[in-house]
């Protein structure tokens, strides 16, 4: 069992009107703020308007960048730093999802150096020193990046979509309000619920000897996305549901999960190369090849986590050989993903064929192996993408 | 279902040979130190002279205070003030369990103030509106202080033992060595167990509508418990038993798990009193109280929380009427403490009376009711202890 340091200073006010506390907390960083969102529906639904009465009670001077993408761009995050470096910004602001807040991480550190954002996506070309102070508003239930160090950014010109971990990238308060997240549609609700519980199946599914605790937790929080998803499909307002999702989200990637495990990841690095040549949602590019991923890795030596997650989350009857539980806990996922959220299952559906196969998986596996829950080739991903026609 | 702020930034070093960082942690806060212990086992097991060793090589001053009793009382924190004040420590070292992590808290706060340490114990007389930095190093796995904002002091001279939290009160930085537990005795291992089970239960047993992610993840540390605490007695050096136990303690208490639930809890402010007339160990007297209470407390209108316990954590067959599946659950927890565990289950092997019942049920409800999983009088209170007997 391997040692680990747990540290997740980000401080979260969770459940409705808890925006009266906005203006405080960005005070504790200064006074000019650039807040960053992304198509403008929040000035539709009233929250724009919530968010500057708040700020201009406190005083604040606001910068704004609207028109984030999902997906964020590197554009996006050089048009950022370039404010916070013109207007002297003390924090950031961002109201949004994944997209908005990953894109804001990467300004807050451009905004403190003279090089290209764009050097950030590697990590041994430029280290992140600092980084301005980060605080966010979500608004949809899936990357868990309100609370972690992580952020991704595309570069549609390179067909790049690379992730950079960094301490300095934590946000330092996130207000979750379940409500922001009524307005998100059956399809969102659905893909972010699979970005959720595939960021738990990306640790869980690990042969190294780990906490049990972290086990039983991972368990609970996938049987959490496995009951209440559907429910925010079918009912958009229900807040219990909606809360669950969300604090699901920000504890399924925050790190503690982790524990002393090896931090590679299988489907995310092969779903990566799907959004950025083909610019789908993330959580469906993961609902495609999770399952397939799992059928693609079992065998003899690893069979026995297959049988914890069937019996453990989706309560496959214990009682049979291990092999039959585990391939019945992948039929489970699959029905989950397929049936109960009604995604599409094949990336034909998608219009997508094996033209850039290759080409995704030399980049997937980094032109070596890609080291995950079991070691993949190019030629293992080649086979995962095929196995998703 | 009601909101809540999360926001507990302890650093956390868990494993083997963290120390090596504790220099360099320590000296965030200065270069004076107080370390604070209790009857001097560290010495004999080289603990303390791998810790002096490491703030030797970071040059730390180091004062100590060692003697801090089980049970901590206040003439220990008045001590440890006062070698603050006098010496203008920066820093407090933490070296031990609950008992002496919970002095040194009020130690840090008292050191910022003239008045009396225990004024701190009713937070109406004495706000806490700073402290030093805590740093901890943990040996026994159970009460949770190395990773939260309470403190328990005991005055013999009033018969009080009271508890108090602050959120200045937490440690900037916890290590979590499993291997430093090997040497806690069977009957401390089941104690410690038995009070980590009570943190969670006084949180779980709540009829309020909370998350069921956090329900989820009680069930699975409870299980977690059940599992390893008696592997931990059988096998004191089985590391995988230990890190349960311990990172489950840190997890039982720090407050995630509360979500936005009331706090009021029940056993623990019972048990208070029989260590305080006593002195008997704490996770003891939970042991010999929870069964009894939860016996008293179930009714119609609690049944379902009691279902949901038996089955989820004791595995309690469902195909049962609720009131059958509830009993059995608590039977379970009954043969768990004083079967697996092998505690004392009855006051009267204590050698405990009814004499003080009166009083120290008085005390337990403030003069007026105890506001749990369900209201307690002081004559509920009363009955629950007269069941103990």
């Amino acid at each position: 069992m391997n040692n680990f340091v747990y540290n997740i200073p980000t401080k979260v006010y969770f459940g409705e009107n808890q925006l009266s506390h906005l203006g405080e907390e960005l005070s504790k960083f200064g006074t000019r703020v650039l807040m960053t969102y992304g198509g403008g529906s929040i000035k539709k639904n009233g929250l724009y308007d919530r968010i500057m009465e708040e700020m201009k009670k406190a005083g604040l001077e606001v910068f704004e960048l609207s028109g984030i993408e999902p997906n964020p761009r590197i554009d996006s995050v050089r048009k950022g730093a370039q404010i916070c470096k013109e207007h002297n910004i003390d924090v950031l602001l961002a109201v949004g999802g994944g997209s908005t807040i990953d894109a804001t991480k990467i300004m807050a550190a451009a905004a403190c150096v003279e090089h290209d954002a764009w050097d950030f996506m590697n990590e041994k070309k430029a280290p992140i020193n600092k980084a301005l102070p980060i605080v966010t508003i979500l608004t949809l239930s899936a990357t868990g990046s309100e609370m972690d160090t992580a952020a991704v950014i595309s570069n549609p010109e390179t067909d790049d979509k690379i992730g950079r971990l960094d301490p300095n990238l934590l946000p330092k308060v996130s207000f979750l309000d379940p409500s922001l997240t009524y307005s998100v549609s059956q399809y969102q609700t659905a893909c972010g619920s699979v970005d959720i519980m595939s960021h738990i199946m990306e640790v869980y599914f690990n042969m190294n000897k780990d906490l049990f605790m972290l086990d039983a937790f991972m368990e609970g929080m996938l049987k959490t996305v496995v009951k209440f998803a559907p429910v925010a499909m079918e009912t958009p307002d229900n807040y219990e549901a909606r809360a669950n999702l969300m604090w699901t989200s920000s504890w399924a990637i925050n790190g503690f999960i982790n524990g002393g495990r090896a931090k590679a990841w299988s489907c995310h690095p092969m779903e990566h190369q799907l959004s950025a040549y083909y610019d789908i949602t993330h959580g469906l590019g993961l609902a495609i090849l999770t399952p397939r991923w799992m059928e693609y890795c079992l065998d003899e030596t690893n069979v026995s986590k297959y049988v914890q997650f069937a019996v453990n989350v989706f309560g496959v009857d214990a009682n049979q050989d291990d092999m039959a539980i585990a391939k019945e806990g992948i039929q489970r996922l699959y029905d989950f993903f397929f049936k109960t959220l009604g995604l599409k299952s094949t990336l034909s559906e998608l219009g997508i064929g094996r033209e850039h196969f290759e080409d995704m998986a030399e980049k997937a596996c980094g032109g070596a192996v890609l080291k995950g829950f079991k070691p993949l080739t190019k030629e293992d991903i080649v086979k995962i993408y095929e196995m998703c026609l």
